[in-house]
């Protein structure tokens, strides 16, 4: 048995354990993590030092570092998190569907959880609170692999929560972290199906794409938003100017900020000037075709095709010129993630046509795309966001960590 | 492009007109190509002949020629399978989810097709016009690749599907078939990610094995059934007798075929006697643990731990004995697929820790397992029975083959 069959096995075995916690004693025990993490704070926060101290020594850059330090605000707000998520409503063993069959069977089938979640992550010690907190809430024992960087951050956090499942004699390995860096152990780790029933990557496009080629577990695939903003001819230019200002500029770093703007060629020469003051203000930088670039002059540089494929995530807007809703459409649909796209329009049978016809997550009609969240959803807590298709779409909340089983009863039933 | 980046653009714009089409005139269109299949048999079958030919100068073994042959009557029943997928309620449009947020926005949650769907199988002609029927009917594009040994019939079956479309006014790229059987074109085909959704492997282990470990497009694993039965110390003998005859011997080529039977030593002594007698009758091979044997004596041989892993799919049945439920529970635990298993009891406690504890699909109550089926269930059709954890578990009706979309109306909503 290698080193990961083990962590997989114990997982396994503290699923199991799991299955019999009540909702009130995982409550509990999620609100006394989050004392834990307070009171122990200055251990957390020592460890975070060395990991800084490391990514200096490394060259790492002051953006990645900032994410990477943790200190008592931060870690209070960790702490927050896990008291939200003790909060929400439980899950768990909602009956979903149930009906009796000719036959006299009797079937439900029946909200369980998913077993044991693997989750693989970049250097923000945040996240291995808050993945344990969801993952703990709705009965699945967690394995998380997070970026080398935060490894002492990472285990002290753990060595809290762990220590706090014990004092309540739940078992440890209800959450377990990969201590071990090597590469190859992460890609053993994505193909440890025995053990692990789903694999969440949550980080840049980079991990993503890795995760995605390399795991032989079921992956929920998150994050990267490519979000275009459609304004139709008939578009209210004060409403569009406020949502496209919003949805590019008011967190630029977001997978749900706006990356491209496609716009009718009717309202272009009224809506580019006046969007291009109000983005001045932040400095966004356009880049456009040629039609957009014959309103706005040099302040405009050209788009090339590669523009209309990238995730900026930076203050800078690629601008396309369209001539109807359909070209729009076939446009995003061509080059966007499937994350979360709007149109603009008072018009609304266009806006009906763009909703069935744009193939993203989440569509959206005069409403900023920033919205796609699970808090914003009322979702009360968030595990990522799909953008794929299988099993959750868009904003993952607590429902996304779960599974049903069908249960069948009978007085002997066999098959003619 | 590649000759399949062809196929998947193809696809993808097949699915944007299929998005338009109305149910009625799905449903019209299914029955159209039931009534051509018929009609067009003789051309079918003639294709067909090729085929077999192929298969018995290759030396294919008689069960599988069996499976790839075709003759009017199994062509009719592929005709009447569409006819019954026509005559299903459809699912898409169906509004899951609908709430208010707020700050004014108005969320609905709709029930969509997954756009591109691919589906790999084996020589069987058959599952070529199911897979279409049913992806036709849930809006999706479908794109197939089937055994080799089946080409010229399939090529002659989605000729005779792809020739109704067009007379119809749909695009024949609704249902496309990978011709080239080279084994690389397969592996493309798995990490068509850009085009494909969705991919369903349909077929034996090894297959399905291959496309978990090779796609990167989302897979929904299905089919293999190491089914267990486990009769409890207060189980009616007659009930488990019967049960675990039909859920043996009913049919033994199926995923929900009983492989293995654990028995508490309290019963044994009753049961297993009178269980030998009964599947005598088929000449059922027994291969026990000691416990087993003390009782069944040299008819049943020794069973290894390999055999408690193992799908036969085959007149065999492995005996483990076990002291209590929760070494039952463990056991099956340990070796199942997660597919179906049962419990035969009178003690009602026991029951729901077996349906609470067992980690499979589809776990029984005094119930054959036989019964995990779409048709059982009451879905009137089924793409496969899913043993994962994402999207779908169990048998997989229509509603499995879609996902939902996200549609937010609002009147300028901006995020503060």
């Amino acid at each position: 048995m290698t080193e990961l069959e083990k962590i997989g096995s114990d997982a396994k075995r503290a699923k199991n354990a799991l299955l019999k916690l009540s909702e009130e004693k995982k409550n509990e025990i999620l609100k006394k993590c989050a004392d834990n993490l307070i009171k122990r704070a200055d251990e957390i926060i020592g460890e975070n030092k060395r990991d800084i101290s490391f990514a200096r020594e490394s060259g790492l850059n002051e953006g990645l570092i900032d994410r990477l330090m943790l200190d008592e605000k931060r870690i209070a707000a960790m702490a927050e998190g896990l008291r939200q998520i003790a909060a929400l409503s439980g899950v768990l063993n909602e009956v979903i569907d149930e009906f009796d069959r000719p036959n006299g069977m009797h079937i439900r089938a029946v909200r369980v959880p998913f077993g044991v979640v693997g989750i693989i992550y970049e250097a923000r010690p945040n996240v291995t609170a808050d993945a344990f907190g969801l993952t703990f809430k709705t009965g699945n024992a967690v394995i998380l692999k997070g970026g080398k960087e935060a490894i002492n951050s990472n285990m002290a956090i753990v060595k809290v929560l762990c220590d706090t499942l014990e004092e309540n004699n739940v078992l440890r390995e209800c959450l377990q972290l990969i201590e071990n860096n090597d590469r190859n152990v992460t890609n053993e780790f994505m193909k440890l199906k025995q053990y692990v029933d789903v694999l969440i990557p949550r980080g840049g496009a980079g991990l993503i794409r890795a995760v995605v080629e390399n795991a032989t577990i079921p992956v929920i695939e998150t994050g990267t938003g490519n979000c275009h903003i459609y304004v139709d001819e008939s578009a209210d230019i004060n409403m569009a100017v406020n949502i496209i200002f919003n949805a590019k500029t008011q967190r630029i770093s977001v997978c749900n900020a706006c990356e491209s703007l496609v716009v009718h060629e009717g309202i272009k020469d009224a809506l580019l000037p006046a969007l291009q003051r109000k983005l001045s203000e932040k400095n966004v930088e356009l880049r456009g075709d040629e039609a957009a670039r014959a309103v706005l002059g040099d302040d405009c540089i050209p788009a090339t095709d590669e523009d209309y494929g990238r995730e900026y995530l930076d203050y800078i807007l690629s601008i396309k010129t369209v001539s109807d809703v359909d070209e729009a459409i076939a446009h995003i649909n061509k080059y966007s993630t499937g994350h979360s796209e709007c149109i603009i329009t008072e018009n609304k049978e266009n806006a009906e046509k763009f909703l069935l016809e744009i193939d993203s997550a989440c569509v959206y009609h005069n409403v900023s795309t920033r919205f796609t969240d699970g808090f914003e959803f009322g979702f009360g807590a968030e595990i990522g966001i799909s953008t794929q298709k299988l099993h959750a779409r868009g904003p993952m909340g607590l429902k996304a960590l779960t599974t049903y089983k069908y249960e069948i009863e009978g007085n002997g039933q066999v098959r003619g």
